[in-house]
C-alpha cells in the first residue's frame, strides 16, 4: 500500500470526516428508495410519470420553461454547447482553461461535435467581463462555470455576472451556465437559483455534488432548446429505457437539503477561517463564497502525508483522503462541506487544527 | 383515453400477462438491492471492486480477455464501430437495414461518428454469406445482431455464421456482434455464449432483456480494444462517477435467470404454436429460434383491439399490451417470454386461444 492509500485508509477510518455527505456506498440508494412505494413504474425512454415530475419540478426551481435529466453532466453540458453552436452557424465555443469540457472529458466536445474552444483568462483567475469583450465575435456560446471549481469554487460579483450576460445578449453571443455547484452560491449571492439562471439561456445543475444524489445532470432552458436535447441525447446513448435510480435518488436529496446550503456555506467559511490560522496553509479563496475552497499547504506532500495520518489517529478526525503535490515544496486538497461537517464536536475539531498548527511550525 | 391505451389498461389489468418478466417496477430495484451489504462502496468513475468484479465475470462468460459496462447498448456499439473504424482508418460500416443504429438512434454514428452505413440484404430477410461476399471491400466493420430482433428475432444457421466469420477474417474486415439477446439464442445454437463469441471481434450484451435487468449494456473484446472504449465512454458522458445501480441489478437478475434460457425458448416455441392454431394469425419466425417472436394478424387494428380487450376482461389472460398497423388490412406484436409465461395456467391459455381463434373467424 503506498503513501495516498494510508491516508485514504487513515482518513476513511477516522472516526469524524470533515468533507462531504459520507460514504458513496448502496445505502445512500436504499435510503432514497425506502421512501418510494414498490409499484411506483419505471420511467420509460424519456417519459413517464417519475422523469416528468422531476423534470418539471428542476424546470420550476430552475425559473425555465423546461428540463431534461441527464445520465452525466459531461453529456448535457456538450450537448447544449452542439445545439447553440448549431443554431448560430458557427463551430466555436468560450469557456475558462480549467473548464471540466477542457480538462476531465477526453476531449469529448472536439472529438464528437467537432467544436472548437476559445480558452478566456488566465488558468488561475476568474473570467472577467474584459476577457469577453476582447473575445472574437464568431462565438456560439459562452460557458461560465459557477462557482469556478479548480480554483476552489470562485465567484464573480453579481454585477459582473450580469454585465457579462448583458455583453452577451447584445452581441447575439448564447450564455450557458456550468451550474454543477449553483444551489451551493446562492446564499453568498442572496439570489434564487431561477434569479442566476435568468442570466443564462441554458442551465445544466449536477443532482451528486451539494444535493448528493447518486449521479445525473439536470439541463434546462426554453422548449426547443430542451426538445432538441433529447434527440442529442439519444444519439450520445443517454436516452436510457430507466433513469429512475438517479431520479428518485436526487428527489429524495434535493428535497433533504436543498434548505442546508446556507448552512454548508456558513461551516465553509468557518472551516476555513481554522485552515488560514494554521502556520502554512491558506485557502483559496480565503474567504469561501460557496461549500467549498482548496487547502494550499506550503509543505511537501511527502512531508505533510504522514502528519495527517497521525493527527486522524491521535484526534479521530480526517481532514482529508488525498493530497495533490502542486510543486515541489507545497501540496493542496479540495473541501467540500456536507452533512458531516455539522457531526463534529467542536473540541475535537479544535484539537485537530491545533494539531495540525503545531506540527506544521515544526516542519517549518 | 384512446384505443391504443384502452388496450395497454386492460393489459395492465388482466391477472395474468404472457410475455415478459413482470411490471419494471421501483421494486425490481429494491429485490436486487436487498441482497447487497448496505456497506458495499460505489464504484467511481469506471473503477472499485463492484464494477470490475461484474466486468470480470461478463468477460469470462463471453470468452473475452476482457469487458467494460456501458451505461447503454446505444453508446457501447457506436463507440465499438468507431474503434475499429479507426483501427482499420475507413469510415464505413456494414449491417442489416433495420439494425437499432439504423432506426433507433436519431442517427448517432453519422451525426457523432461521421460513419457511413453499407445496409445488406432486404429489409425482411436475414444478411446471408452472399450478401457479406458481395459487399464493398472498404469496410471497417460488419455488425450482425443475434438474434435479428425486428423480423421476429430470426437468427442464420450456426454454419452460416462461422462462414460469415471466416471471409471476414480473411479479409480483413472486423465482426461485431449486436447480441443484446445473445443469451436467448444459445439453446437454440446448443453453444455457449462465448463459443459463439468467438466468431467476433467484439460483443454486445443488454442487461435488460431476457436477463431482466433495470438499464445497461456489457461490451467484450480484447484488452486494448476495451481501453480505447473507455476513452470514448467518457467523451460521449458514459462515465458515471456511479453505475452501480445498473450493475447491482444486472448481476442479480443474471445470477437469477441465466439458466432459464432453454425454459423461456422452450415456452416460445408452444406459445407460437399456439398463435398459428388461430385463424389468420402466423408468428415469424413460424418455430421461434429464441425467447422471441412476432405475431402478426391479419385484421386490421382497430378490429383486433376490441377484441383483445374483451378476451382479456373474459378469461384474465393478456396477450399483449400494443398492436402496430402493419398495412390496411392486417397488424402485428412482438412477444418476448420472461418469468411470466410460466405463472399462467394451462386451462386460461387455452381459453384465451380459443376464444381469440372464434373470435378471429367471426371476424372472416
Amino acid at each position: 500500500m503506498d503513501d495516498k492509500n494510508l491516508l485514504l485508509k487513515a482518513f476513511n477510518e477516522a472516526e469524524y470526516r470533515l468533507p462531504g455527505h459520507g460514504k458513496r456506498n448502496v445505502q445512500v440508494l436504499k435510503e432514497a428508495l425506502d421512501a418510494v412505494e414498490d409499484t411506483l413504474e419505471s420511467d420509460h425512454y424519456g417519459a413517464g410519470q417519475v422523469i416528468e415530475d422531476f423534470q418539471n419540478k428542476m424546470a420550476t426551481m430552475l425559473g425555465k420553461e423546461t428540463a431534461v435529466f441527464f445520465p452525466s453532466g459531461t453529456m448535457a453540458q456538450q450537448i447544449a454547447l452542439r445545439i447553440w453552436c448549431d443554431v448560430k452557424k458557427l463551430k466555436r465555443v468560450a469557456y475558462h482553461p480549467l473548464c471540466h469540457l477542457e480538462i476531465h472529458e477526453e476531449g469529448g466536445l472536439k472529438e464528437l461535435h467537432h467544436i472548437e474552444s476559445v480558452l478566456l483568462a488566465d488558468k488561475d483567475r476568474l473570467i472577467q467581463l474584459e476577457d469577453v469583450r476582447q473575445m472574437p465575435e464568431d462565438i456560439a456560446c459562452l460557458l461560465l462555470e459557477l462557482p469556478q471549481r479548480e480554483i476552489g469554487g470562485q465567484l464573480p460579483e453579481y454585477e459582473e455576472l450580469e454585465a457579462i450576460s448583458a455583453y452577451c445578449r447584445s452581441k447575439g453571443i448564447k450564455l450557458h451556465m456550468d451550474g454543477a455547484r449553483l444551489l451551493e452560491v446562492t446564499p453568498y449571492y442572496q439570489k434564487t437559483a431561477a434569479e442566476i439562471s435568468s442570466l443564462f439561456d441554458s442551465v445544466y445543475i449536477s443532482v451528486y455534488k451539494g444535493i448528493g444524489g447518486i449521479a445525473g445532470a439536470v439541463l434546462a432552458g426554453e422548449s426547443d432548446f430542451i426538445q432538441e436535447s433529447k434527440v442529442w441525447k439519444r444519439r450520445h446513448g443517454g436516452d436510457l429505457i430507466s433513469l429512475y435510480p438517479y431520479i428518485l435518488s436526487a428527489d429524495y436529496y434535493f428535497n433533504l437539503r436543498q434548505d442546508k446550503m446556507q448552512q454548508y456555506y456558513r461551516e465553509a467559511k468557518e472551516l476555513a477561517a481554522l485552515y488560514n490560522e494554521c502556520h502554512g496553509i491558506t485557502t483559496l479563496p480565503e474567504v469561501p463564497v460557496s461549500n467549498m475552497f482548496h487547502v494550499h499547504a506550503h509543505v511537501p506532500k511527502e512531508k505533510l502525508e504522514p502528519v495527517l495520518v497521525e493527527i486522524y489517529k491521535a484526534t479521530g478526525v480526517g481532514l482529508t483522503g488525498y493530497l495533490t503535490a502542486a510543486a515541489d515544496t507545497s501540496c493542496q486538497y479540495e473541501v467540500s462541506i456536507g452533512d458531516r461537517y455539522a457531526e463534529m464536536p467542536k473540541e475535537k475539531l479544535k484539537a485537530a487544527f491545533q494539531m495540525l498548527d503545531e506540527k506544521l511550525r515544526t516542519l517549518g
